[in-house]
């Protein structure tokens, strides 16, 4: 019952930021109590300033930094099931509008008004990923409400990010409801299979959607070398919009796999071949083997785990992008992301522009960009914006 | 003669930019002796540092702060119009990928290896902007090369930018060759008229064109109001994707004349409206009087004309925020943009989050992003990134 929560207490001078609209309240903010430090991860409290002002309904860790998340401005919301279902409702509208078909991020956490959590819409599978002990608690309400909005044949649990031990949370996939084997997603036009079940990481990631589509656009005619490829998305697309020839290139035997059937799929398996190796030796490689393309993409896992990476995540995207230009024919197209959260956009894009310099190459930015409109931003959290992508033509 | 060319040397220690591949010398890094000093402005000059490295051929102004811009690394580059013509060429070729219709930036300064320069294609007109001495010199060159590149009915100058001052240029629009009379603007499949000759700035602003077209998706079956609208490039895109009713505000009494035969043009002038008015004021009329609106625009004029402008301006961005999100309806939309050099990405971004939590509106931010390919980016001048759009959901 909403009448019984606890009340939470911001200390005194810490509630600025709460109630300048922050959608959260640190360790060091909260009034930690022996009762509050007793309550269990993922409780709801009511929070309110130590003036009285009340904050609303929130997920509580005691165990955690960020240790409540806003999840309504009243304090007496239910977020039971149906609070679930009319969050999911609104995410769902907007996804609607923006998308032709049902394959996008449905939830987004914070920016969906959904502190946590992450769902993944692959038309009739979804994927539920709980990255705080309030949505692991409440994943049961998510599943009602996500099984009555849309009706899915299956839904799974991707708890394998690394934040959920930030909140002393297991990492775990399984199937939560129904069926999810045989799941694909659709994207710019085309077809791909998805493994959601699979002992790999080889699910999609949609935030990089209009990036793939830009990059196509400029494929046709040209050989393309797709680093880094997971399943294979930009190389793929890169092929259907008329690349002569595509390199797919991954250190995972599993994701070329998939990759391959991607291709087979979508019928440009005659001009898709796949090749296994550690992409960054493997760039250096083609360098000096004199092998050049029309079109580079680089987009590796994130190279800045924690913070203290950073500054050697810099220089590996600066040889990242001195080895990925060098590799780009005259008048060709070199498309490099990052997804390091402890990276930001500005460094990224010295750290290339770097590179590209080193590897004597005149350079356009064509793009640059973030993650595509079912990854919205919370207005109070742009330092959330983790995807940073670059499009650059190479004289 | 290449050979002739004055050697304007770079100061002791003052070479590290150069070298690291940026494109500009300040005066203070410059030698500036009697005789560099003597130099018309606009002079082609080689480049050295004082120890004697060559760093190419340089236009150079004797009395501008940023006082040589790179033309070519080869100190001997014969800047003549063949090299213009193959300069063109490439800017062209990358251009021609990207685009189904000759209607883009041609050519956007140093980004495309021609600095200062700026050249605005609407099919078979060119609108040619010279915002450096050495580039004011060079005119009949350019002109000369890009009518040997794409035969154009009519070349017209633009020089209207305030930037020439600096470079102690005056401002002025006049036709350069042919007749540029009946200009139109092909974008994201609709027309719009384009008076390149007009007494008021009514061309067209091509770095809206994907925020457009991203806009006009999500407007279908709602209201419009786009506020500060120019000639109408996103209230008449929303109108032809099915808004049921746009209102397109403006002070300019020209450009709302040019908006109208742009709607009439596209066959939507039946659900399009104009109305006069400073949009601040008129903002804060129509939200008092208790007007909403499906998606409201606001995309004004730069408010930050020189640094010491941007505090005021960050607060007039703030207001501009809150009273457009005031006028969106619930799970409406708000697409807000600022063209301030002067204000970075973070700052805009902040400015808006202020005002829309003050209008007490929960918001996700959709998207941001700064002007489309056919305005590159030098990938030493990240700072020219002078457009910020964001697109935001309300509830």
């Amino acid at each position: 019952m909403s009448a019984d929560r606890f009340i939470l207490r911001l200390l005194p001078g810490r509630d600025r930021r709460v109630k300048g609209g922050h959608p959260w309240a640190f360790s060091n903010e909260i009034a930690m109590t022996p009762a509050a430090k007793a309550l269990p991860p993922g409780s709801i409290v009511r929070l309110e300033g130590d003036d009285g002002v009340k904050h609303g309904a929130w997920h509580f860790n005691p165990h955690s930094l960020i240790a409540a998340r806003r999840l309504d401005a009243d304090p007496a919301a239910p977020c039971d099931a149906s609070w679930f279902r009319a969050r999911l409702a609104q995410a769902l509208s907007i996804r609607d509008r923006m998308f032709d078909a049902p394959h996008y991020r449905l939830v987004h956490a914070e920016a969906d008004g959904l502190p946590g959590l992450v769902v993944d819409r692959y038309g009739d599978v979804l994927a539920v990923q709980a990255n705080t002990a309030g949505m692991d608690v409440a994943t049961p309400l998510v599943v009602e409400a996500l099984t009555a909005l849309v009706a899915p044949r299956g839904i799974v649990a991707r708890n394998d990010s690394g934040v959920r031990g930030l909140e002393g949370l297991p990492e775990e996939t399984r199937l939560l409801a129904g069926d999810a084997a045989g799941a694909e997603v659709e994207e710019n036009g085309l077809r791909f299979p998805v493994d959601l079940l699979g002992g790999q990481k080889t699910g999609w990631f949609f935030d990089q959607r209009e990036h793939r589509a830009r990059v196509a656009r400029l494929a046709k005619g040209a050989t393309v070398l797709d680093a880094f490829c997971h399943t294979g998305g930009f190389g793929i697309g890169c092929a259907a919009a008329g690349a002569t020839q595509v390199t797919l290139l991954d250190r995972s035997e599993h994701a070329l796999t998939t990759a391959s059937q991607g291709a087979a799929l979508n019928g440009v398996a005659d001009r898709v071949t796949t090749q296994r190796g550690e992409a960054m030796e493997t760039l250096e490689r083609m360098l000096g083997a004199g092998q050049r393309f029309g079109v580079v993409i680089a987009d590796p896992p994130a190279f800045a785990k924690t913070r203290k990476d950073q500054p050697a995540a810099l220089r590996a995207y600066a040889k990242l992008a001195r080895n990925a230009a060098g590799l780009v024919e005259r008048n060709g197209f070199l498309f490099i992301a990052s997804c390091s959260h402890h990276v930001a956009p500005g460094e990224f894009a010295d750290a290339v522009a770097w590179g590209v310099h080193r590897a004597r190459r005149e350079a356009r930015i064509l793009h640059m960009g973030g993650a595509g409109p079912d990854h919205p931003l919370h207005p109070m959290l742009p330092e959330s914006q983790y995807l940073k992508g670059m499009l650059l033509h190479l004289s």
